[in-house]
C-alpha cells in the first residue's frame, strides 16, 4: 500500500494545469493570481506631504527654530503642485509638494504670525514629513507572486497601483457524488430504520466553496452501479475533479472500484497507509478529470478531502504546498502502528508564546461532534514511537483553506 | 484623548443588537448562529457496525477463536435491522445491528466455511467494532453555541443531526463613503497631477464581505460637505454602520466632524491614543446607525477597521472578542511614546514550537506594500519601555476575520 506522501505525489503528478483567465480586480476577491503582478507606475505617484503643515525648501540644511517664512499659498490634496516654489506653502497631508520643496513642518511646530508669515518653533532636520514618489512601489517592483489569493489587502494594493485587471486561475470545477442507499438528503424527511442523514455532501460543498472551487453538482446516489456510472459520465464532461464518498472499501456494496474499471478509468492508487481513510482511491477518468474516491465515514471523508483534495486544489491554483506547524503535546501520545495517523486535535497558545496541542477524545471516524471541537489535525508518522508530553508533533489547521483559528 | 480600550468600550456600549433570522442550513455557510443549537435526535440514530464482518451476540463473553457460527443472513446499510437475532449476521459498515447483537467480528478475523457458516480466527472481546446509538450526540446535547460561524464542519454536523434550519444573525449592513477630491476610483482613468487612486473603498468592501457583512454602498466622494451630507442621509436609512475614510483630522478639508454635527449626530469620541489612526472618530447618527470616521491614510484605514469595525461586527454577530497571541520578538523594539502602537509584523513559527514576531520595515501609514508582507499586527501598550529580543508581545492576525495565515 502506498504511503501518504507517495500517494499524494502520484495524484499531483497526474494533475494537469488549470488555464488562466482575465478578471477585473473589483471581482477578483477569493480568486488566486495566475501570474506575478508588478507595479506599472510609482506609488505614491508624486512627492507629497505626510502631515498637515508647511512645505519648505531646506536646501539640505536644518530648518532653524525661530526662522520666519513667507507663505506663498496653500496646497490641498488633488491640487496640481504649484509652480512657484518660493518660501513656504501651507500644505495638507497627501498633497503634492511644490517643486523644490523637500520638507514639511507640521502645524504644531509652527506659529502663524499673520496671513502671510509663519514662524518655525523647533529645529527640524531637512527632508522630514514627506513621502517621495515611488517610495512605496517603483515601476516594475513586484506586488504579488503567482499563487497569491486576492484578499482585502491585496485588493487595496492593486487598487492603489491602478491595476484594474489581473490574470487569475480558472476556478477548479468539482462534482460531488455521495453514494449510499442509507443516505437521506432532505433534512425534513423522517428517517426510516437503517437510514442516516447525508452529511458528506454538505461538508464538501462548503469546503470547496471556501477554497475558491466551483461546485458543479452535489448529488446523493443509491448503491446502484448503473446510476453511479450514469452520474459519473454526466459530470465528467465538465469537471476537473470528481469527489465520491462511500463504496470504496471491500464491502458488498463497495462498487466504485469496479464501476471505475468498467468506465475505462485509470486507477492511480487504491488504498493509502493512513488512518482514518485507508480505502481512499484516486483515478483518472477516461474523459480526463481526476477522481478521488473518499471513504464514506464522515471523518474519513473530511480527512481525505483535507489531505488529498486540498493539496490538489492548491496545486491547481498555484498556491505553495502547506507546511505544518510544530506544537508541543499536552499529554503523551501512543504511535498508531504502521499507518500514518491523523488525529483530531486542539492547538492553543500558552502565555509563553508556545503552541500546545491536545489530541481529542473521540477519534473514531464516525464521530463528527469531536471534529467541531478540533481546530487542527495532528499527524504521526508510520511506526512512530510513543511520544512524551512536551514532544513536538506536526499540526495542520482543520480549516481546509489553511488558516488557523485559535479562538 | 481616549485610550484604545476606552474608545472601543464606548463604541460597543453604543451598539444595539442585531435581530436573528431563520436560515436554511443549506444556505447558512458564512452566517453566524444567533442561538445555541442542540441535537434533536440521537446520532448515530441506531446501533450499527463499525466494520464489515459478522454481527454476533456475545452475551458479554469473549468470542473464542475457533468457534463456528451459523450465518442467518446479511445486513447492509439502509436495511432495517432484522428481527431474528439468532447466530451471526453478515453485516456492512454502518448497517443496523440485529436486535441483541453486541459485537462485530471483522471479515479478516474470520474464515467463511460455506454459505451457511463461518469460523472466528482470533479471540475477540465482547462489544467490539460497534457504534452505539447516540454515542456521538444524545438528544439535547449541545452542537454549537450562539456566535459560532457556520463553516464546512458545522454544516456537516448540522446535516448529520437533521437540522434543516438555524437562527442566524442578520448580516450587518454597512455603507462605505470614501472622501477626497484627489481620489480616482476608475482604474482605467489616467491620473492628473495631484490625484491618487482610491484604495480604501476596495479594501473595506472585500474585508466586510469576508466578515459576513452586507455592503450597501461603496462610494467615492469629493471634499464637498453638501455632497457628503446628502450621501450620509441616503445610506443612514438602511445601514447599521457607516464607514467613512478621510477628512477627520485637523486639515483644511477635514469637514467630517462639522458635517456630523450639522446632521445631528452624537459624537462618541474624536481622536484615540493610537498610532496610526489617531484622528479616528465615532458617532451615532440621528437616524440610528453608528458611524466610524477612519483617517484617509490607507494603513490608518486598515488599522481603524481592524481594531474598531471588526470588534463591533463581532459584537453584533455574537462572536466572542478576539484574544491576541503572544509571540517572541526577533529583534529589540522601541516603545512608541504615549500612544498605543500597532505595527505591521510577520509572525512565524520556529522548529521549537514557538511563535516569533518580526516588526517590518516601512511602518509609515501611507505604505501599503509592507502591509501585504505582514500577517500580523503587533501591539505595544502606551509608554512601553524598549523590549529586548525574545520578549513577548501581543499579536493579532492581519486578516480581518481573525484567522492566522502562516504560509
Amino acid at each position: 500500500m502506498l504511503s501518504y506522501e507517495a500517494a499524494l505525489a502520484r495524484l499531483i503528478a497526474s494533475a494537469g494545469a488549470l488555464p488562466a483567465e482575465a478578471c477585473a480586480t473589483d471581482e477578483a476577491a477569493g480568486r488566486v493570481l495566475a501570474e506575478a503582478v508588478r507595479a506599472q507606475a510609482a506609488l505614491p505617484p508624486f512627492d507629497n506631504a505626510a502631515m498637515d503643515g508647511y512645505a519648505l525648501r531646506s536646501d539640505g540644511r536644518a530648518i532653524a527654530a525661530g526662522s520666519v517664512w513667507p507663505i506663498a499659498g496653500r496646497v490641498v490634496a488633488a491640487d496640481a503642485p504649484p509652480q512657484a516654489p518660493a518660501a513656504a506653502w501651507e500644505i495638507m497631508t497627501g498633497a503634492a509638494l511644490p517643486p523644490g520643496a523637500d520638507s514639511v513642518v507640521p502645524y504644531e511646530r509652527t506659529k502663524r504670525l499673520d496671513a502671510a508669515r509663519m514662524r518655525v518653533l523647533e529645529d527640524l532636520a531637512p527632508g522630514r514629513h514627506i513621502r517621495r514618489a515611488g517610495s512605496d512601489l517603483q515601476p516594475g517592483d513586484p506586488i504579488a507572486t503567482a499563487g497569491t489569493p486576492v484578499d482585502a489587502t491585496l485588493r487595496m494594493l492593486l487598487a492603489a497601483a491602478g491595476i484594474g485587471q489581473v490574470q487569475v486561475k480558472r476556478a477548479p470545477r468539482v462534482a460531488i457524488l455521495s453514494t449510499g442507499d442509507e443516505l437521506v438528503a432532505d433534512a425534513d424527511a423522517p428517517l426510516r430504520p437503517g437510514q442516516i442523514r447525508a452529511s458528506n455532501g454538505p461538508f464538501l460543498q462548503t469546503a470547496l466553496t471556501e477554497l475558491g472551487a466551483r461546485v458543479l453538482a452535489c448529488r446523493t446516489l443509491g448503491d446502484d452501479p448503473a446510476q453511479f456510472a450514469a452520474a459519473l459520465a454526466e459530470v465528467a464532461v465538465e469537471a476537473d475533479l470528481v469527489l465520491t464518498t462511500g463504496a470504496v472499501s471491500a464491502g458488498v456494496h463497495d462498487f466504485v472500484p469496479a464501476a471505475l474499471g468498467k468506465a475505462g478509468a485509470q486507477l492511480l492508487f487504491q488504498g493509502v497507509a493512513i488512518r482514518p481513510g485507508k480505502p481512499l482511491l484516486a483515478a483518472r477518468l477516461a474523459q480526463g478529470p481526476l477522481l478521488l474516491g473518499l471513504p464514506g465515514n464522515p471523518v474519513a471523508t473530511v480527512l481525505g478531502f483535507r489531505f488529498f483534495a486540498v493539496p490538489l486544489l492548491r496545486h491547481w491554483l498555484g498556491r505553495p504546498p502547506e507546511r505544518p506547524l510544530l506544537a508541543r503535546l499536552t499529554e503523551p501520545l501512543r504511535g498508531r502502528g504502521a499507518l500514518r495517523g491523523f488525529l483530531k486535535a486542539r492547538v492553543s497558545h500558552d502565555g509563553d508564546g508556545t503552541l500546545r496541542v491536545r489530541v481529542l477524545a473521540g477519534q473514531e471516524s464516525f464521530r463528527i461532534a469531536s471534529l467541531l471541537q478540533a481546530n487542527a489535525w495532528a499527524t504521526l508518522a508510520p511506526d512512530a514511537d510513543e511520544l512524551a508530553a512536551d514532544a513536538r508533533v506536526e499540526v495542520y489547521p482543520r480549516d481546509p483553506d489553511g488558516r488557523w483559528r485559535f479562538d
